[in-house]
Order: structure tokens, then sequence, then C-alpha cells
């Protein structure tokens, strides 16, 4: 892999670490040769140079005479290190003046600012993990779910790069057989059974298919299942919300610091994560279906994954619902549910008059509360969504682009070899499938696709 | 210091020590007898427990068989730890879903959530620093330009404790000369020189009122010069301050993930922060003296510490200018400085109409910049700020307050000793202003008094 070594590794980066604002510590990163004897220039205490890996050591930094900071630094000398080069972090005070100050002096000492990503990078460059896997600590980091959180660990922990290697390998194979019949030229051998590698394709286009599968539960993992919430403002929307959150809320607000802004909508069950889309259009009127909201409304319940029609027990009829539901949600297009709210304010005569047609709760008192959560889960299920039969999920969008592009390979070797093509044909279109293989875990990549992909991660990691 | 030990110091405490939010890494701080063990209970790697303290250990944390992270463990045995506790550093990925795990999991073992600023109580309670330092933390967290950080590093580093534990220990000899004449009862000694006690209460007066004129800079520094900056909206007030920010925004936008919201109307000049507070009220209307924004922009400059009024050089007079600025800033009760514009597209003669009366330039071309800067400067030093000739600044409030009360103590024993009061009387006062010292370096300190400083810390200090 030393072939890919940019001249850029000469270097020694810096950057900080830790979500940037006011903290009780900040940390700073260096990574590369110089990350050692950089962060001795301006730290006063032990000579850091004669340190074993993986020490702390307190100290001042200064700059001149003018104390910086205490701070405690960590050595990971290289290979032992995330990026295995050497890095030092700098675990100073979480002012934003003074990892600025410490950052300038560090580059003004000859480190570089590191780039977004840039120091998973390295430790991709000198096969630390694969690609795959790189991707994954971004996922890991943006996880915000236990199916998200669990999805990721498992591919930052080479569980797909495994399952990728073990079918390319076994394609390798054929390729290098079908290359030698090549190397042969005109003397017309074959050293590929031909009737095996069809075996061998039909399995692995089973295997790739079931990763495809995956990709579309692994999409809503990853970004969750938008669902639109459409219904009149006295429904009891936000109830139905704040019941629907009750437990995750209570997790989060117990651990200071943690909370988030866009939680108000976003509910977490079994691992999956609904956002519930809010249709202010529906919800500013009193009549759903002459507003002039309802097309907008309808819009989005186009774009959505799932329709959640909230209505209120005490007002509302069956045919009503029925009719209202029709109007949001022509020819039934999108998965639908009909929730009615204030069931402990009716007569049990009233709610037998909705059958099955809705389901009935009472968001205040919590009744049926469960019945909806398996309800919406029913409904991300019914789509096929979780019958991957997969242990490996794909989540990421790169990958599953990358695995149709493989098939579409395969099934060209496939068609070539019923048509009888020739050694060469087949040759190229394995060789294509190969290197949509590799390109997912980074045994082949380009500066272009690295780039690309680590652009995404944040500064620091 | 033990009997000051609450018996909620034998828990062991955890908390997020980095900002919330996405991020390359999370610090989790665990501190207390079990930090070690809770942690070990979780950690799949090394054995924790017996590895030396300043050594950081991989592994992953687990939930029973569910890996949750790869993370690195720092350990810190007690004493040689910011708390004097065992203390642990888990350093993982920085998503809020990992953190909360983390935080949810230890917790369930056996930890407790951390109160804001509670690891640098417990530093201060088992001795690491007196309170006076304690309090510089939060400081240095919060300071944003050269010398506020300055300030705070030296108090943090002692120094303010040192100059105060001198005047205190001065002062402790002469008490307890009239304690011993006390104990002595009715056989009327004087074991304390009065006249020598006389001397040392007006050195110590001196030092005590120099201390306290320095409070009014020292809340300069760290709070900033609240500068109302009027003008129409024509006169040049953005580029005005952009021109000033020219280099301070060079170096913030070099480093990435250090900008701030409020940075817009902050200016930094040699350390001091000007804080520019817009005026809409007369932003909004173009004649000034006529419009209803003139009594609101009059209550902001009575509240401020410098009015800067800015206008536009190719439309003003002269005469206009001292009339609009006598409207806004009547009695001139508020340090002013006018400021012309524009001064590139006028003439010369033009120019010398203003004579001393507005400090002109051109925010376009650079003109008259630095005289700008100095001006600014000069008006916080001349009134007086800048003249403390002391070298400790004090900067907190509350270290104001008990200055100001054990200086109205130490004036008690002086006019005590003017009007050969008691022995008793003077020894009472001489011990309030001893208490007084006391509380701000915590020799003397109540629950309340900690818990009202500690409470303003971040979670996780």
């Amino acid at each position: 892999m030393s072939s890919l070594l940019p001249p850029s590794l000469s270097d020694t980066i810096v950057a900080l670490s830790t979500p940037p604002g006011s903290g009780a510590i900040a940390l700073v990163r260096l990574s590369g040769p110089q990350a050692i004897a950089l962060t001795e220039s301006i730290f006063a205490g032990k000579s850091l140079q004669e340190q074993a890996t993986h020490t702390l050591h307190f100290g001042t930094l200064r700059d001149g005479e003018r104390i910086l900071d205490e701070v405690v630094v960590s050595l990971f000398r290289a290979p032992r290190s995330y990026t295995r080069e050497d890095v030092v972090e700098i675990s100073c005070h979480g002012s934003d003046y003074i990892v600025q100050q410490v950052l300038s002096l560090l580059v003004h000492r000859g480190a570089r600012l590191a780039e977004a990503g840039e120091f998973t990078k390295r430790a991709f460059l000198h096969g630390a993990f694969d690609l795959a896997q790189a991707e994954a600590v971004a996922d890991l980091i943006a996880s915000d779910s236990a199916l998200s959180h669990q999805v990721a660990m498992q591919q930052m922990r080479g569980g797909f790069s495994r399952e990728l290697k073990e079918l390319r390998a076994r394609l390798v194979q054929f390729a290098s057989l079908l290359e030698l019949e090549l190397d042969f030229g005109e003397e017309d051998v074959e050293f590929a059974d031909r009737s095996g590698l069809t075996n061998l394709l039909q399995e692995l286009e089973g295997i790739i298919r079931q990763l495809l599968r995956s990709f579309e539960l692994g999409n809503v993992i990853k970004n969750g299942v938008t669902t639109v919430i459409a219904g009149k403002p006295n429904a009891g929307k936000s109830t139905l919300l704040n019941a629907l959150l009750n437990e995750e809320r209570a997790i989060v607000s117990a651990i200071p610091g943690t909370t988030r802004d866009f939680i108000e909508d976003e509910v977490s069950l079994e691992g999956i994560r609904f956002r519930f889309v809010d249709t202010a259009g529906l919800r500013d009127t009193t009549d759903v279906v002459e507003s002039m909201g309802v097309e907008r409304t309808r819009q989005r319940v186009r774009q959505a994954a799932l329709l959640l029609y909230l209505f209120d027990l005490t007002t509302a009829s069956p045919a009503q619902v029925a009719a209202e539901l029709a109007e949001l949600n022509p020819g039934n297009l999108i998965p639908a549910l009909a929730v009615g709210n204030k069931l402990d304010q009716i007569s049990s005569d009233e709610a037998a008059a909705y059958a099955d047609d809705a389901l009935l709760l009472s968001a205040a008192t919590g009744q049926g509360m469960d019945e909806l959560k398996q309800a919406l889960l029913q409904k991300v299920r019914g789509t096929g969504l979780d019958r991957t039969g997969s242990a490996t999920i794909v989540t990421n969008v790169r990958h599953a682009r990358s695995l149709e592009a493989a098939l579409a390979a395969l099934l060209a070797v496939q068609a070539g070899l019923q048509s009888n093509a020739g050694t060469e044909l087949l040759a190229a279109d394995l060789r294509r499938a190969l290197a949509y293989l590799g390109e997912i875990t980074g045994e082949i990549s380009t500066d272009d696709l690295l780039t690309s992909i680590f652009t995404q991660f944040c500064i620091g990691k």
C-alpha cells in the first residue's frame, strides 16, 4: 500500500478533536513524525521525547515566557496509535481562546491544520483499517439510535468487510484462471471450469441481492422513517408525541449536556428512529377537505415513508375519517395508519364503530400506546424492510452503488457464459465486478474517491 | 481541611467533560474511589486495576455482549490527579448516543452524575488549590482575549492567593496578640503594639484599595468594554467594524471549528475587548434628532462604558455632529468619541473644519484606523482603569465584595484605635477582616458559598 502514500504524510497535522465551544476539557490532536517534537517545543515539564508510548504527562504549554495553559499530554508512539503514526493529544482547558492559541502556536512551529477526516484517512493509508471501516467511524459518530449504532459498530469492527473480502476472494480465483487462459492466447485451453463459475456467479448474485435489499433497512436505520403526522389542531398530536417520547426523554433529561434540538419530533422505537414531519397546512385549518393546505400536505405524504393520520374520537366519525384519509393519501399509495385519540372520552359502542379501520388510544392515559408502537414497527416491517435475512446491513449509499455496479457486471459475466462469449469478454466483466467490490473496502481506490469520502468527516477525526 | 469533607466524597462521580455535540472525540470523566473499578466493569482489555498511574489503555466498552465503543482509557491514580482522587478519562467517539450510553451504563453500575463544577470542588476540598484558584479555572475556560486569559491564568496559578495570604498572615499576628490580651482578661496588659498596628492597618488599607481599584479594570478585561456605536445607516458602521476586526478575523477563519456567533460586533484591541452594542433605533431613521429611537438610544448610552458616534463626512457638518452628540449624550456623562468616516472623499479644508472635535478616518482605505484604536484604548485608560499600579488584577465580583467588607472592618479597627476602644472591640473587628479575606481563598468557607461558586461552573469540570 506504500505506493499510495502521498507526500503529505511526511507532514505533522493538528486539529481540535473535541466539539468546539466552552467545556471543561478540549483535546488538540497531532499526528505525524514531528508530533512529539512539536509538542515538546511548547511544553514545559518532562522531556516528552524520552517518554514511553501510552503515557500521560502533566505540564504547562508556553509561548516563550507566557504560560498558555496547564495541560495533560497523551503520548501514542507509532505504530500503536489511531493513525499508526506518532500521535499526541493535548488535553487543555475547554476555551476557544486557548484552543486557538495552542493551534496557532503549533502551526507556527510547523504543524499543518488537518483537513476533515485526515486522521482517519491516514489510518486507512497506513492500513489500520479498510475504507468501509473508516466510513463506519463517521457513521458511528453520527449514530443516534441503538440500531444505527450497532450497524456502524459492526461495520467499523470489520464485519461487512470480511463478508465482502470472502466474496471477492472466491471470484479472484476464477478471474485468475480466466486470465491464464488469455495468456495462452490462441491455444484454446479452458482452465476455468465454466459450470463451476456459473454456480459461483449465481451464489454471489444471491448474496449481493440480499445485501442490496438490506440497504433499504440500512437507510431506515441510518436516516430514520420519515413519518408525516397529519391531523386537526385539537387531535392531540403533541400529547401523542410526548407520550411516545416519554421514556426516551427521561433518559435524555437525566444526562445534562446531551439534549438535542431536533428530538422534539423524533421517536426511537426498538432502535428504529421515526422522524415525525409536521403538516402545518393541515394544522392551521379546521376543515381538512376544504383547506388550502391539503395539496401541500398531500405533497409531503407522497415524500414520506409512512402517514399517521390522527383524529379526535370525540368529534370525528368513521365515515369522515375514511374520507379525510382518502383525500390525503389518494390511491392509498403510502402506508398509512389512522389513529383515533381520546379513547377514554367515548363509549365502547362508539369505539366499536371503527372496527379495524383505525387504531384507538388515549395519549393522555397511555391506553393503546403500546399497540401504536407495535403498529408503527409493523408498518416498517410490513414493507419487507426487516426481512433481509442477512446479518450484514448495508447503510452506505456508496456501498449500495458499488454493489449494484458489481451485480450488473456479474450478470454480464453470466450472460456471456450462456452465450459462450469469448474468454476476453468474460475476463473483462469479471475484472469490472472485482473492481467494484474492491472499491467498497478500498482495495481499489483513487484520490478522488478518498477525497470525497473523507471530506464528509468532521475536522479532528 | 478533612472536617470539611462532606460524606458525598465517598461517591464516584461521572460526567461528559467535553462540549456536547458531534465530534471526533468525547471525554467521559470519573472521579472517586470506585473510578477504576467501575470503568473496569464495562471495559474489555487489560485489567485496569493492575495498571500504573498516568497510563493509556485501548479496549472496548461493553454492555454485556454488546460492544458500545472502542475507547482509550486514561488512568490517574490518587493523589496524582486533578481532583486528588482516582480519576479515569474515557476517550470515546464523539456521538451523543454513545456518550449517553456510556453515562447510563456507569450510572447503573453505581456512579453518580456529577453536578456542575463538582470535579473542581473536589479538587478544592482535597486541598489541590484554594477557592480563588478554583474560580480562576472557570474564568480561564470563559476567557476570550489575551488579557482575560492572562489574568485568569495568573490567578489559577496562585498569584492573587499568595498576595492575599501574605496580607492575611501579617494581620493574624496582630490578631493573635489581641486575643492574648483578651485571655488575660482584667489584667490590662498590652501585648500588641498599637502604633505598629496602626501602621500595618494603613499599609493594608492602601493595598486593598489598590486591589479594589484594579477590579474596575478587571471587570473590563473579563466582560469587555460595552461600547454603544451610534450612527446613521450610511455612516459606514459595518465597514468600520470589519476594518477593526480584520486581523482578528484572519486568525479565526484560519482555524476551523472555532468561530463564534457573537464575534460580529466584538473587537479585541491590545487584549481589551470592546463589545459594540447596536443602536437599532438610530439606524432605522434618517433624522437622529427627531427620530423616535433617540430616547431608546440614549438609554443604551447611559448603560454603556463608551459611546462611539460615527458620521459620514460627505453629508454631515461639524455643527450638526456636535448637536447630535449632545442630544445622544446629554451632559457628556459617558466618555464619547465622534468619528467621521469617508475621509478619502472630502477635501482637506473640509476635514480641517472638525479641528479636534472628531477623529477622522476612512474605514475603506484604512487611513486613521490606527488612530481610532489608540483613541478607544485611550478612552479606557482615561477613566483611570489602566493605572492601578498593582500587578494583581481583581476580576471576580465576589472577591471585590469580600475586599470591600474586609476594608470596612479594617477601617473600623483603625477608628477603634483612634478612639482608644477596648481590646474586645478591636479583636472582633480584626476577626471580621480576617474572615472576609479568608473567604476569598476559601480558608474560611460555608456550604452555601461553595454551592454558589461551583454551580456556576460547567458540568464535567
